[in-house]
């Protein structure tokens, strides 16, 4: 299949190496960064045998496409004294009409003519159009090597002014000044506090998501917190002994790890926003990502603070350190049957791929609750304990919860519905882009494919024509274990487009073990808060003639 | 209330004492019967203290209604000799046009003019029409009071002729010769092997249903077991020792005891054949019912048999005594985590509704799998082992299967796809019928809704107008216990029917605790089998101007 591949390569024009896209893109694999962004060699320290394999070809099919793509590329390096520019004038250059520059280190780049020859596709590149190259290649490790950068090279048109300082941060008065830097490529929902998602076009490309790209729900500014002196307060049953722990402390108990898939419950919130108007942030499709978390069961730090299971109705409540001016910290719960289920998973968190959390994902502490909606994910976790009731929090109580479409905000009694916890399937499609031009012969379709409660997703139907007659994808990503299928399945459905046809309307729906599967469209489902939005996810495309 | 309703019932004529109906429906109650359908006083052992004080107003309600709704009834019973009549005759006086009759031990009643009187309505009536009415008054035992008798004497015409035999019974070279009687209520829809379903009217009129009108899916003649020679075999594991329990030897086991709901996957296949034919039994809405469930915890045997939850997965399999004429038994399979679990209370089940089992429901022993697929619950209990694969059995690998509406009987993979374990959220209206003349003014819809994996129902969205707006669904019945709502939600809504409409599109949709919602239309989970029909529930009514 790679030789098959690697021929029909040998034979194609410099007209077609963007063709060289779809070979080459399976190696483009991400590395995980902490907030830094500055470039790393992937450290995933877990056993991902199918990572070194890919790893293992890239560097032959790397060589093998720079120089089908690029032989004919004239050198436009400046051999003169260097140009200067400022930040600013690169910024102005982000889109095929004003010219497209990237920097690289205090290096300043006209790539215009090479967008459409980028290996990993022109809509990656873009991505960096009038801004450093950095925080990219950090995420795709290919980019770190010697001929790209002789590539890179022949695109120079000067350099950054020394003079040019980096933009000011935020004022100290701010709440949110101490906010940690973010990944450009983020598609920001709010600043203040910081909602942010990762595009689609990247989304799918790893089955494990790079910690900067990892989707960013916060609800109010990002605490500032010591890793030795922090403590993690752990309420003990009455009569019994509180537990205060330390960070080694919870490293004392067993390490588990899992991968697991949070989404927010307002993901794909933009589509329902347009049957009416809603409560919220503009999600798109990409408030839902995937890691691999490392840190205690919550099971057994429950256990040592003398907890087990009662006779009656409980809940552990979490508290996160992260407050409001008033001092109200964030807070939410989960039955304590989940909680002292070992198969359940749940964990005090303290590392995410492989690297400590970064703060904009609960550093030091949070808890991963597997299956369930990620506003029970508690960041920056700082109080643990066992209440006959719900949290009282108000995003337990008056938030994240589902209404029927004929519940408004004259009539709504949040008393009436339960809060949101394990999530309902949910699939989406990720390329093509909805409004994208596709060329006629084949199309590509990929996505991803999720459900709550641990179910496993067993099938994905994709329609070309509007869901009058469908095809089963294929399922990619890791096999998931019965009951326990935690993370989610990417898919790809490659199919003819039918002869003929200048529009696609394409759809795809999902199945888990339950066979639960997708409502067909919005406007029944749709409710005040605009959450829980899983009908069929629905994308239109022009063709090529 | 009760005092409002009454005052209203009083300024009522006679040609209004059929809205009798809705005020006295609440309290025609059930009882559970054996297979013999002789009339009997209500058994339910456990605790329901809503019926007793359903049975408490009963009376004086009844009193009350029968002196408003019958004062003027003439006294029609026959004085002179009585006139002979056979069975033939009364069968053929079963509709409006031709008469309808009953018969009550050996007399023949006219009770044409009393249909439209009839305080549980008319359709209620009618499904004993040309028939005896001992089956049904033995479901409602409202009926076994002297003045009810007294109305049915008025109704008199004549007796059934002495010489006139019973119908003979099958012949005994028949392998379904030696099935028991069923409730002439079911609607059948297969003889060899027998399968029916209970009238939708009849299916939500009580929480419980009565054992006759559970509804029965056989897949092979029914076996005729002698209790006291019956012994289930246990397979031990590896090196261990066999169990042959008696039925004894079962009762010694803690007893437990739990409603569970039991759905058949074919349920509502009838409208996935309006889209294209498929394989199957045209079950309409009522494969689907409610028993109070008591027998040994799978747990405890399996416990006692040596067996432990196993590293790899591993399952359990089941074997009736019901077998083909190659000896081939009926069979299937759980996973052994769910059969180990103790919170999943799978029994070993020897009663229903206080009843020793039907024989038609696996008399003596059969198997109950909370919040799982009908075809799991294996009658005829015979052998139960653990395995690391499926159960081989065709009902486990080549059927109760899910697949895209693409696949067809050329294409199909069944390995492709998981044996149906826990089913999906599920709805249905069961009054108004389809193509039913309605009263302008007040419509009541009502109906159940389910979901399995114990997964609770948390909402009922019903329309009147083909899904444009929604109202929301009072659910009635038992509250459900978390991850155990093993038994299904009855719900109702009355609201007015809106001014000037001629016809309704009702539909209903249900939501469970996981927010997971039940897809719009047929077609796009159409599959080959006409499994998994949990779509949008619809039923289109005229509305009387």
């Amino acid at each position: 299949m790679l030789l098959l591949r690697l021929h029909r390569v040998r034979v194609l024009g410099l007209q077609q190496a963007s063709r060289l896209r779809s070979t080459l893109r399976f190696c483009i694999r991400a590395c995980s960064t902490d907030d830094s962004f500055q470039p790393q060699y992937p450290s995933f320290t877990y056993n991902d045998s199918s990572a070194s394999r890919g790893w293992g070809v890239m560097g032959t099919l790397l060589g093998l496409g720079a120089v089908l793509a690029y032989h004919e590329c004239r050198c436009r390096a400046d051999q003169e004294s260097p140009r200067m520019y400022t930040r600013e004038e690169v910024s102005s250059h982000c889109s095929p009409k004003t010219g497209i520059w990237v920097t690289f280190g205090h290096e300043v780049f006209d790539v215009t003519e090479f967008v459409d020859l980028h290996p990993g596709g022109p809509a990656k590149l873009m991505l960096a159009a009038g801004g450093p190259l950095e925080p990219f290649w950090a995420l795709y490790a290919v980019h770190n090597q010697p001929h790209v950068r002789e590539i890179l090279a022949q695109y120079k048109i000067g350099e950054l002014n020394p003079n040019d300082k980096a933009p000011p941060t935020l004022e100290t008065s701010d709440p949110y000044a101490g906010d940690p830097p973010r990944h450009p490529a983020l598609k920001v929902n709010s600043q203040r506090p910081f909602n942010a998602e990762p595009p689609t076009e990247l989304l799918t490309e790893n089955y494990i998501t790079p910690n900067p790209l990892f989707f960013t729900r916060n609800h109010l500014p990002v605490p500032n917190l010591d890793p030795d002196t922090y403590r993690l307060h752990v309420v003990g049953p009455p009569g019994g002994q509180p537990l205060s722990l330390s960070l080694d402390d919870l490293r004392q108990f067993p390490k588990h790890e899992v991968t697991v898939t949070v989404q927010c419950a307002g993901n794909r919130r933009s589509e329902m926003t347009k049957v009416k108007e809603v409560k919220g942030l503009e999600w798109r499709a990409g408030a839902i990502s995937t890691a691999r978390w490392a840190g205690a069961r919550l099971c057994d730090v429950l256990a040592q603070a003398g907890h087990h299971l009662s006779e009656t109705e409980a809940h552990v409540c979490f508290e996160g350190l992260d407050s409001d001016l008033t001092g109200t910290a964030y807070g939410a719960s989960i039955p304590l049957a989940r909680a002292l289920d070992p198969e359940a998973e749940v964990l005090l968190a303290y590392e995410m791929n492989g690297q400590p959390l970064p703060r904009d994902h609960g550093f030091p502490v949070r808890v991963v609750v597997p299956g369930v909606v990620g506003a029970r994910h508690v960041k920056w976790l700082g109080k643990v304990s066992v209440e006959p009731e719900e949290s009282y929090s108000h995003w337990q109580r008056r938030d994240y919860k589902g209404f029927s479409p004929s519940v408004d905000w004259d009539t709504v009694d949040f008393d009436l519905a339960p809060s949101i916890q394990e999530l309902p399937i949910q699939s989406a499609i990720t390329e093509p882009r909805d409004g994208e031009t596709i060329e006629s012969g084949e199309v590509t379709v990929k996505g991803y494919a999720w459900s709550g409660g641990g179910r496993a997703v067993v099938r994905v139907d994709v329609s070309l024509d509007g869901g009058l007659t469908w095809q089963v994808a294929e399922l990619d990503g890791e096999e998931q274990r019965p009951r326990k299928a935690w993370a989610w399945r990417l898919w790809r459905l490659q199919a003819p487009v039918p002869a003929g046809q200048k529009e696609l309307n394409i759809i795809c729906k999902a199945v888990d073990d339950s066979y639960n599967v997708q409502p067909d469209t919005v406007a029944p489902i749709w409710n005040l808060r605009g959450v829980l939005n899983n009908a069929w996810h629905r994308v239109h495309v022009y063709v090529t003639p």
